[in-house]
């Protein structure tokens, strides 16, 4: 089972790395990170850099496949843009195309999300919406072979939903223990309806914020 | 306020990312990862490449220091580590010294630890007493200025309890919200006490092989 994890500059880390953790737990998975060119790719904070061994091009078909959220998610827009591509061409042999947090508007973009139930962080409903799918306030959604996660923790659940699939429940199971996934978040502030609304619009400020500072990279030389 | 991430090779990818994706969010907190030296430091899995920034002689006297676990945090035993000796020397004079999983195994051999309450991977409880420490089943463990995570995910609830400390409730609630941090893990396994004990050999299986199979990098020339 080749599992493919997509970065792009300005990716939220947490976003691949929840995933990461538990989908390479999987007995036979074989791991590996991908992005438009291998070499090194940053986060959404500027923080951190990982190096991706190999390109789209590199993992042309893999078995499941994983898009991040993050602000760069956000400046996929249409078909054409490399991650896009690859997204469509690779989920049409994919048993699981799957995304986590804003991920899923890279799906949406790619033609998958059209009329479909489909999750995405809270705050990005109504541009999930914009792009055909059908928004549903689930912490996962699964539809046929498509797998969308609410914002950024969410993909741990995602990928524990994804490795009972693949490897069955103890499989699974072992794996949560492994990663002693017994959360116990000292608030209970997790999700918009638990929130005071203030706390929201905080949150709103922050992303608003975050959004205006990122800019891409410069493409590479040559 | 500084807060310092800690890396070795053989570091689990996500105790170090869940605190990182939480306190990269607190106003005003300048994040940085170190090592023994600045550069590429590879996870437990042989899959994530970090690009570390610094050394941890850039970093002698961060506000926050966390230490995350993993199979390379297992072969430290003994002050003269650079890694032990850092986390001795730095904790004088943080604020707040933490670990994740068996990062507590390092701060445990730094001296740390000796008749303290602490917590660290459920399968490694009877490590960290032989280090001294007085192991409490507890998800987060706060002694004075250090504080212990159980095992790998444990780190979110520990950085999530350290940002309210440093910039109040409404803010760690925000940031919670940020990351929608509403935990639905699919099963409710993430503890041994909650698991089979077939499950729980079953880790105990992996881990030994794991351990078994990582090696320390060769070192670097020069």
């Amino acid at each position: 089972v080749q599992i493919a994890l997509a970065l792009y500059p300005g990716f939220t880390a947490l976003d691949a790395v929840g995933p990461y953790q538990v989908l390479a737990n999987v007995p036979g998975a074989e791991v590996v990170w991908c992005a438009e060119r291998a070499g090194p790719v940053t986060d959404d904070n500027g923080l951190i850099t990982l190096d991706v061994g190999a390109s789209f091009a590199d993992v042309p078909a893999p078995d499941v496949l994983v898009v991040p959220g993050g602000v760069g998610s956000r400046r996929f827009g249409r078909l054409g843009d490399p991650l896009v591509e690859w997204v469509r061409a690779a989920s049409a042999t994919a048993t699981w195309t799957t995304s986590v947090c804003t991920g899923a508007l890279v799906l949406a973009a790619a033609g998958l999300l059209d009329g479909r139930p489909a999750t995405t962080h809270w705050a990005f409903a109504d541009q999930l919406r914009a792009l055909g799918a059908t928004y549903t306030e689930q912490r996962v959604v699964i539809d046929g072979s498509v797998a969308t996660a609410a914002g950024v923790s969410a993909g741990i659940d995602l990928a524990l939903t994804l490795a009972a699939r693949l490897a069955g429940p103890e499989v699974a199971q072992a794996i949560q223990l492994g990663i002693e996934y017994d959360p116990q978040p000292p608030f209970d502030s997790g999700a918009p309806a638990k929130a005071d609304s203030g706390i929201r619009d905080l949150v709103l400020a922050v992303n608003a914020r975050a959004e205006e500072a990122w800019s891409p990279p410069e493409p590479a030389a040559g």
